[in-house]
């Protein structure tokens, strides 16, 4: 059987955690990567360039190279950060690396596909959007002094450190454009993967590309929640796994999903999640994805076999099965 | 018949230039750079970060990509400068790639290994010496108001700019460690080449590290010194071809050179220029390898065929020829 054409969606750490799963599971893995960045090193570089911020983008494709020595050497150097009382203070190799294909080429995919072939890259890594954006947040008492008053963060740093609650979220530009080459990749997925990760910052924003939005309402795919393991300190601190899904559902609140998939020892209601996920139209799939030693990640193989089990039980095939041998 | 085992020495666009010629003449072919450049990427790199100078490095591994779509990009990436008005300006990508692999591996002759495999390199690219290097030039009239005054300039940028006229150049530290791979290549090499190249601050620097100048004088290589096409502004004003090799007896008494090659076209006196030759215990080579455009440039084909005709013509073999079929 081929395996299943896979599209992980999202950025950061929790990207970086479903595609190192992802990868051991499929030969057809494509990321598609938020691209709000406006801190540390892709701050500075979007501010001082012009460019797309290149962090998230080059996390994912850390995670996609290989566990030999060239996968795991590259994937180090990419990674590297000087540490320097000057200039270079905290910036990423990899970003630098990214953005001096992006000025040679001129092309933000052709440039990350560069750096696959360079990295020996098991999966494609492509941007949400072919423009830098900036995150919106509708949040609830921005001001502690004024604990009701409902004002807008803007810039992906400010909201992931905002002390108000986050209510939602949106985009500026309100319509950017998206690459063809990501809405042909949701087209013809049999899986989108939505999260772990950065609920706000970075799962939740493609939803609020138009055109990426109505590709991944209108996609034949099987859709996929990962949830995170814990809440996030700020973004998400008081949030239960449901309210996560009832904030997915505001964003979108046409799309269907299949699966929603959560560590069976960190539940703490099943029942009140099942329920949730069943107003969604999917199904509450339960394993044991956490690392096990108490920090709040998830284990590779864990998190691989689990996406294993889930893609062969059924939902392997897309909507359409028919077309499908 | 196996190629020749080659060893490059220089530094800069005049080692980009014998680089990018003998690849298409050897397979085994092996740049010794210098190392105490201070100026631009290399010398922001070496005072923020405490590392080697990468640029001389970067250039030469340049020199030694393939000419097919990989090699031809790789080299223009690893080239390519940042341009803006902020902290990156002026950073060549390709340093700020070999300063992570050095912080990652911590030694140098593994981080430039790695660079190469990156690269395809058709060679291997090692640095004169393991620790930053200071040139000191021995100068008459640095300072225009005392035309006769015989003082010191310290630094590689200071040396090529100085109004004064170059005498000799000297190193700081005096006898820095050499790399065991540089002196094993020397000590294998059948053909060991010196120049083109800036004359004090990328040519002779090599014979002032006391090991590595040892190795030069001990090997059973054969020796060539490929001349410049033109004198360089400020080093070599007004410097002869023959003034050139005088230069470079002064540095290294002992040195035997066996074939000195130079343009056909752009010998004045190839008389006097072949006495001069002699007097080094070697023969002229007078060949066309200059561009043919004007400028004081080597075509990289025609400067290979010229070495691939010295390589063959009577010199191909070491001094110990009996070893050799």
């Amino acid at each position: 059987m081929d395996s299943p054409k896979v599209v992980a969606l999202g950025g950061g750490h929790g990207l970086f955690a479903s595609l190192s799963a992802l990868r051991r599971v499929t030969d057809h893995l494509t990321a598609v990567v938020t691209v709000a960045d406006d801190g540390g090193s892709s701050g500075r570089l979007r501010r001082e360039l012009g460019v797309l911020p290149p962090g998230d983008l080059r996390m994912a494709l850390a995670a996609l190279c290989g566990d030999d020595d060239w996968g795991s050497t590259w994937s180090e150097v990419v990674q590297h950060r000087f540490l320097s009382q000057g200039e270079l203070h905290g910036h990423a190799v990899g970003n630098l690396l990214i953005v001096a294909l992006w000025e040679l080429l001129d092309d933000p995919v052709a440039g990350l596909d560069w750096m696959g072939r360079l990295l020996r890259a098991e999966g494609r890594v492509l941007p949400m959007a072919s423009v830098p954006l900036d995150i919106v947040a509708e949040v609830r008492g921005a001001d502690p002094a004024a604990p009701e008053e409902i004002t807008h963060v803007r810039g992906q740093v400010a909201c992931a450190k905002t002390p108000g609650k986050v209510l939602s979220v949106s985009l500026v530009p309100e319509d950017p454009p998206a690459c063809p080459e990501v809405l042909r990749a949701v087209e013809e997925a049999d899986w989108v993967i939505f999260g772990p990760g950065s609920w706000f910052t970075s799962v939740l924003p493609h939803l609020k590309v138009p055109e990426l939005a109505d590709a991944l309402l209108r996609t034949r795919a099987r859709r996929l929640v990962a949830l995170n393991l814990a809440p996030q300190p700020g973004e998400t601190d008081d949030f239960s796994p449901q309210t996560h899904l009832e904030v997915l559902r505001a964003h979108a609140p046409e799309l269907k999903i299949d699966v929603v998939l959560a560590d069976r020892n960190l539940v703490d209601e099943p029942d009140v999640l099942e329920k949730a996920v069943r107003t969604l139209g999917g199904r509450l799939a339960l394993a044991d994805v956490a690392a096990g030693d108490g920090s709040p990640r998830h284990d590779p193989a864990r998190l691989a076999q689990a996406f294993a089990q889930i893609f062969v039980s059924g939902h392997v095939t897309r909507r359409d099965s028919a077309r499908l041998p």
